[in-house]
């Protein structure tokens, strides 16, 4: 049923930042309560169109250009524990003609052990949340970016 | 330090709730993560508006009103876990002349022993969130209703 | 990819909540903010087993028997915003030999209009967090129930 | 009310981190939802007592000692939004016989304008929750550190 998650390796458009898990992010199981990994999995996206495509997702919005999420995936590999480093990397490529898709794996830092991987898919609308195809300037930008 | 905050009898328009915590809600300390108390005592005061003011607060900010907090204190006065069923007891006052001060108990729904108390005060704001003075027909309204 | 996407119909074992979108789960977009989703999967997940399962999950912690998320599926279909009135249909199976899986409709209270639908896959483990097969009395009392 | 809350030049122990706002913590006004200042005391909490106690919150807990929360104030003093960085100053002092106090101030990195300052006050418990004075060598540590 997993077959079709990407590996990190596969993607162009790739990205790796560090974060530590907070005590607000655990549950009583000890670990991480398991919504934050879609959390975690934005902070890649973040930092991700930032560092590599060369327009932050703030200054995306600030163009009336929205990444609402339509599709999730996540499969959960092993524990964390507050105030573990983990190491996201986050990879994404365009989608069929109106969509994003970013493929993340979540490993402990230091080890390099599996805690999540999954994807995300995102459309493209405008600030009245209607479905646009992707603005030509982005597309430009995304491909030169090597996306 | 905390005489200043009121008993849930001073205030004349009240509203209780029962909200049972969430699986997400807890820590790993095996209790309710501080920040949820914030979070519940919102709860509070959207079923108080919409079921005492004759206004829920989404009609409210339709209506380019909106109540931005701008201090809240809380006192954590026992535990409480997964599943419990608490009992969230919600005052409402004017206070000044452009604010309105929350006060609010939760307490385990069954033995009512507490479990967090404190206030939140909200100024008024349009929708720039440029401070204003509450409108006329609020006021009115709000006294209309007890408050 | 969606078509291992389960119609709610399908599970013998289901339940039906109410749940109403706090301010807090909304985001700067003006909906809710997509992790909140598998808040409200679990939120599902708690009342079916306390209604339909004879046994909450909490009692089942409490006899060493946990629940942790493997594997998780969304698929964002619609908006909600602050305040909305939702409803979510849960089922369970038994998925294997040593799995539970959820699978959740979450609508529009009012008017049905879908917003998200997707499942949970949990594995079960001891309370050192090993895989265990589920203990007999489990997997009885859960047929018994219907399921 | 607020003449109590400390300036951050009083604490001999200090420590400052950085932080970006994420989507996941704004809400429909287009700022970030109040009870996440909480999670970012956290945050500063985690790294005061890394950097300059000595030890880390996760160690502590390892030998049984849980700070958990019993007061808190917030002053909301000006809008963050996402993807804002924000400057974290916390610090700390032994509060009475047995509990510790964090100041903290949180501004705009770059601009240094002024957006929540609180502070919270914490027991000492063991792994029952029961209250215990601050051990011997933990006031020890602490006094050592210059606390």
């Amino acid at each position: 049923m997993v077959a079709y998650i990407r590996q990190e390796t596969m993607n162009k458009l790739k990205d790796v930042i560090q974060l530590r898990i907070r005590y607000s992010e655990t549950d009583q199981m000890g670990t991480f309560y398991n919504s934050r990994a879609l959390e975690w999995f934005e902070c890649g996206r973040s930092e991700l169109m930032r560092n590599r495509l060369g327009m932050s997702y703030a200054v995306l919005e600030g163009k009336s250009v929205f990444l609402p999420l339509v599709e999730a995936h996540l499969e959960f590999q092993g524990g964390a524990r507050y105030d573990d480093l983990l190491r996201i990397s986050s990879g994404v490529e365009l989608h069929g003609r109106a969509k994003l898709r970013f493929d993340v794996e979540i490993t402990h830092s230091g080890t390099g052990k599996p805690v999540v991987r999954g994807y995300t898919v995102h459309a493209f609308t405008d600030n009245h949340g209607k479905a646009i195809r992707p603005p030509g300037w982005f597309v430009e930008m995304f491909k030169k970016a090597g996306g």
